[in-house]
């Protein structure tokens, strides 16, 4: 068994109670804070990871993404590229945000192990159609891996136990004063996820932007030893400005929180659409709680006990080894 | 002098700081409840009232603003009717919030004066002409009349000494998740004022959602005499439940205390921009407070001092004497 | 009387069939032509010219419909100005075609006279509401002024005789593949005029096109004398290249022409929308030939008798005499 | 080998200049004669047949096209189900032109051979990657399927030898006044394939429209013996209403008449850009011939030769031998 994976974890796969999800992500820096939370996680078992072109291009949160698993330390779970741009529109990046790697300043090693064959896309359909009902999907990043995935089997709507994405908002959005970035990033992509008939928990801004990494807990991380100073600070503190009460928010980490333990994050049943068409709001996510008779299509966090979070996801990653040679070596 | 008029006016009007002001209005409860306020201020010198087509139709909100001008006692002051629906859209109404008439149950004697000559276009084109930097023009309803003026005469952007409007929001709408009323009734209108070149003082739900009618206040109303038992509680009683701690946003009185005192409003530099493309956002006012270097084009209410705000409305309406007979007469 | 008025007119205004039009406009080289043959043409009584911003300025369309009047000789017939800018987008024009000035290269002397007091929109209503079902409007330019009239007083629909307009098309357009220049400078304002409940007769790009001043037109325009080496032929062969058979389209004499002799122009009946909301096709006219029992809202021009045309145009030219002393002197 | 299957074909494969097509279609009346028509011509190798919901339901396109394939004659040939729904709009379908079963009255005999395991979208990709430069794409339905292949592999713009599709229109289309039905079945997707990078052939209304199935175009099917009578003849007589010089249009057949022959269609280079936002215009191509230094990204057709078109096709009917037993036995 490799040296980096959580000893925890082979007793928690024993347990039904075990969580199997597949991650579409784009690291990005909080897509890897929520990778290290999802694999310190006795409770979820990642069958896959797929990536995207969000944060930075496919080609980085790939790489990202391979060099996260060897680190972390889950080598055996597949890693699958997808789409390398919107659906429709041209691609938009917050590379300004994540650093031009997507890791801020911090360089992994480079990873030994080559991505899984094939597309993202077939990954999630096959994994979902091979065990129906079992596995949750948590999307991380745009939803064009998602929305292809839709189109191609609208079955996988009954497949997946469970679809959780981390994007949206109800109020305020980060790009624009509507939008937020992932769902700003493909619209029509997140219209189809949104229109396709599950129910989909959204875990939006108004939950994430409570997530704060502020000072105490960077010395929380800090204290962790390896994977704290190597990877979870560093990357925390190019994120956003920390002091003693404030910091940046760590918004994929709430989604993988809410799948370790849903009290954590108070949901509301909605009717959620995406704006397509407007000129200063595609992208919205617009979120009626009112549903006038309507069948709500999701369920809509609305707040974050922060205490609770932060305990739980400083313990995952409390399980987590860093594989790898020290960064600082 | 007409006995209805209180007292204190006389007074006040001698005051250089006494503001004069036009109102553009579609009464509608609110716009009853924030007329009476005006009237009451000794602060504001009200040079007209214009109507606009908004919470119901012209002809009624025309023939309350009428009635309400000789009940509320100031009958020297022109009523001028103006657009019978918005720029480019069908109508839409609140008649379901306010009542057929307008008003909920209250129903006012018929008003015996006729409304002035001409069209609120040209009436606010000709007052903020006659005395350029000295009107303040307060619109709290769809802004169909204010657009058709300023593309008639754009210089009205200049002669305004100041334009406070109600309506819009920087977090969520009430006619839609997106929008607040008076910017869907006229989203294209709405546009053409923001985008005039001029400072839009917008005062819009994250601030009128304070401004809440509560049991407290409803008793401090009826305390008034007639005016708050015949008009003012049975109106806020009309347009939304009452409890100890809750109760109906009164709207349209928030840009009117604004004028009076501007500390209970406290205002944020923003680039507003309307949105007219949008499928589910249709006007949206999306509010960017993070100016990059763009010039801001509107002050946008983020606050309300609910205290001083109801002290400030209440002892208006005690300086407000009903001229008519008693209603249950 | 004015020595420049056709001596024919006089005659013809004694006739009931004289129509009386009032002319919108954006001079414009075809608009310089399309007053020339509507002041030629005793069928046509010009009530009025007012003037919008289009192919050039507010301030150049005045000032060309000003040195028109004068020099084509009808100085009674008053001149409005209207609409500085489009209802809600900011203005484009056609500067690169009709020249700095608006008229290519041609120089009339400076107007003697001056505009009428007031607004292009206020005399429209009032024109149309003096005479209820005698006036004919005829809009050669963007529909701004009309729409603002519309909106203003709903009622000039019924008072009109009729509206023709130049503008749209129902297969191609010229400033986009979509769109006709009067219709792509003022989308929301030809939605505003074919949505207000009359017939609007929709002379557009299929049959202007076809007006075509080719060499032989030149030929004869010269022939005329000073009006067509002064005016009609300099300003034509500065609107586009001339060989035997091809050469600029007069749009905007198509407009008057039909209002001489509706036999000149097929039209058909048709639902006419105007598309405010695409990203390639704004001002697109969308026209529905197939009813599919709705009510039609327009005829739409389908073909033109070229050879009748021009024979009637050019002796409405021929009636005109210019005033200014001579060009070139 | 198959008794259907031409004589002629078997000879015309050792000809280096046999085409090798995939054509994605929705039979539909015309699809069924343009997959005659490709059979029939031994310039043209048919390698698979993907199928889209468009005319009508993706079970039916599907249904069709395996009882075509085996009727006709070519049963080697894979036929590949694909997209069920466009990519973000609710289906709309044709079947009040294409009648429920969407091949008019004809009931063809049940098929015995089942579908090709896989996905449309995947049998596109792989194809042109196991040939690259070599394999022609014909799309003559909606371009979902084509679309999602783009996105899931964007390199096949690169492997395609061609691309032509029968869609769009430069003047005026037919489900709207704007848009021709297979744009507006699903116009992003359309957007998505006009924007991917590749030079679209676009054989649209402008041409599709000549191809008229007059009456002695039917004698001429009729007298081709079965296959004319059994499925020709009456295909088209369901298609519209035929007389002497007028008759339905055979859209599809057109792009795959340009295969055999592209002399038979006059093409322009163009920039085509697809409306997904238009209110009244969504699905229109718009295409604009002046390119004003825009690479082009298409080449419009623009005329047929009409006459050589009908021989080429009836040439080709006449090769083709239908297997299944005679419809009226």
């Amino acid at each position: 068994m490799e040296s980096g994976r959580p000893a925890a974890k082979g007793a928690a796969a024993k347990r039904p109670a075990v969580k199997t999800i597949v991650i579409d992500c784009d690291p990005g820096i909080d897509d890897a804070l929520a990778l290290a939370l999802a694999h310190g996680s006795p409770g979820l078992e990642i069958a896959g990871v797929t990536t995207v072109s969000g944060n930075v291009s496919l080609a980085r949160t790939t790489a990202n993404a391979l060099a996260l698993r060897e680190y972390l330390g889950f080598p055996e779970v597949p890693v699958v590229p997808g789409s390398a741009r919107p659906l429709l529109r041209p691609p938009i990046n917050a590379a300004g945000v994540h650093g031009d790697h997507g890791l801020g300043g911090v360089r992994l090693p480079e990873p030994a192990l080559p991505p899984a064959p094939g597309h993202a896309v077939d990954f999630l359909i096959d994994t979902l159609a091979s065990r129906p009902g079992e596995v949750t999907l948590v999307a991380i990043g745009p939803l064009t891996n998602v929305a292809l995935a839709v189109r191609k089997e609208p079955r996988i709507t009954e497949w997946a136990r469970e679809l959780v994405i981390l994007g949206g908002s109800y109020t305020r959005g980060n790009v624009t004063p509507a939008a937020e970035f992932n769902m700003a990033a493909d619209p029509e992509a997140a219209a189809v996820v949104f229109g396709a008939g599950w129910t989909v928990t959204m875990i939006g801004l108004d939950v994430s932007r409570s997530a704060l990494a502020t000072g105490p807990v960077l010395d929380r991380m800090r204290a962790l030893g390896r994977l704290g100073t190597e990877l979870l600070a560093p990357c925390a503190e190019f994120y956003g400005m920390v002091t003693a009460t404030e910091g940046p928010a760590i918004h994929d980490t709430c989604a993988v929180a809410y799948l370790v333990d849903p009290s954590l994050i108070e949901v509301q049943p909605a009717v959620v659409e995406v704006e397509t068409a407007g000129r200063l709001t595609s992208g919205m996510t617009v979120v009626d709680f009112e549903l006038a008779g309507r069948a709500p299509n999701a369920l809509v966090g609305t707040s974050l006990d922060v205490a609770r979070f932060w305990d739980l996801t400083l313990s995952a990653y409390a399980r987590v080894r860093p594989t790898a040679r020290s960064l600082s070596g």
